[in-house]
């Protein structure tokens, strides 16, 4: 197999792919396409119909988007969705939720692991939208996390389509309320989450003010 | 089952969730609550968790967001997906990518029923999203469409994921090349399609501009 994958630094649908083949046990390749070059749209277009990131390459299948990747590693894998159906339900809703939403965190808080400092003020839409990522931690940790620290008790993709917000919360110094704050910490000291931002802090490929 | 939805004439994420739970074959309520009311958002809330339509309810649990829909009702209903492993990755590959983008379309050409011009002209990101659209249903239907009319073959998710563009695509007057017109042809042709436009021709609120 191989990811296409980009800057680790700055790419956080990335992140959430390379999380879920980690958790799968495939061993892969990541191919490692820099963004605002040149030819970076190309290069992504050579292996990504989408011509986006991130791009699974399975026996010369395309599989791109995050969550088409999650559901074709969860065919197969290990349990990446929790195995109770009605969690299983409720942890695709949160997914899907926030695949396609939370477009005030998207845009003002972009994902950038060199950065540690607070926002100076945070609009009405990009509070509302932490405010309902503190609520979707919350609930989902009373509700169906009682056999361990994630949101469905077992580390999932749905934890895996939240890794980008908790590092935008580390880097942007945001405070949660009740199990949220501990669920942030937990899924900070992953030791995947560790080796993202480990590898991000080799890059020497530096985007000022990069917004995805 | 109960199926929280707003107006037909708008509502592009609505359509879907109904399009995959008529395909299901369940009977099921529709509750349709009015878009831009004093109260629209109190009401979603009291089902959806997230605040926003559809959202499927199911032995007392909500499901919300389409896509999250779509894998709950295609763990048991007859097959939703494509059978064949690759064509359904390809399938959830280009649902997922509708599902996060093309947000030229949604916001230059909303899904309005009652709406029959053309545009007075395309932004370069609207002619983009329109044309990677085309090449999506054109490539679906060359490589995965051998046994019928649609998108894989026989009618499935992906197709339902791409219902509000097409009426998109009729209300707006946009011509397709290739496989394409014909496939758009298919899906307004479709039963279950009609059955929508005819219930949405008989909504009497109406909202201009609905930038749904």
């Amino acid at each position: 197999m191989k990811l296409i994958i980009a800057n680790k630094t700055y790419s956080s649908w990335s992140l959430r792919a390379w999380l879920m083949l980690k958790a799968s046990g495939h061993t892969f390749e990541e191919i490692c396409i820099l963004l605002r070059q040149p030819d970076t749209h190309s290069q992504i277009l050579r292996w990504s119909p989408s011509g986006k990131v991130p791009c699974l390459i399975d026996s010369g299948i395309a599989v791109w988007d995050s969550l088409a990747i999650a559901e074709y590693l969860a065919e197969e894998s290990p349990p990446l969705w929790p195995l109770d159906g009605a969690a299983r339900a409720i942890a695709r809703s949160v997914s899907a939720e926030m695949h396609s939403g939370f477009q005030a965190l998207r845009n003002q808080m972009p994902m950038n692991l060199r950065r540690a400092a607070p926002l100076a003020s945070h609009s009405p839409e990009l509070a509302a939208d932490i405010r309902r990522i503190e609520q979707i931690w919350n609930e989902s940790r009373a509700q169906h996390g009682s056999h361990g620290r994630f949101l469905f008790g077992s580390y999932s993709i749905a934890d895996m389509m939240f890794a980008p917000v908790c590092f935008r919360f580390d880097s942007y110094d945001v405070r949660l309320h009740g199990a949220a704050q501990d669920y942030l910490q937990t899924m900070l000291a992953h030791p995947h989450m560790q080796e993202w931002k480990e590898a991000a802090a080799d890059e020497t490929s530096v985007i000022p003010d990069y917004d995805v």
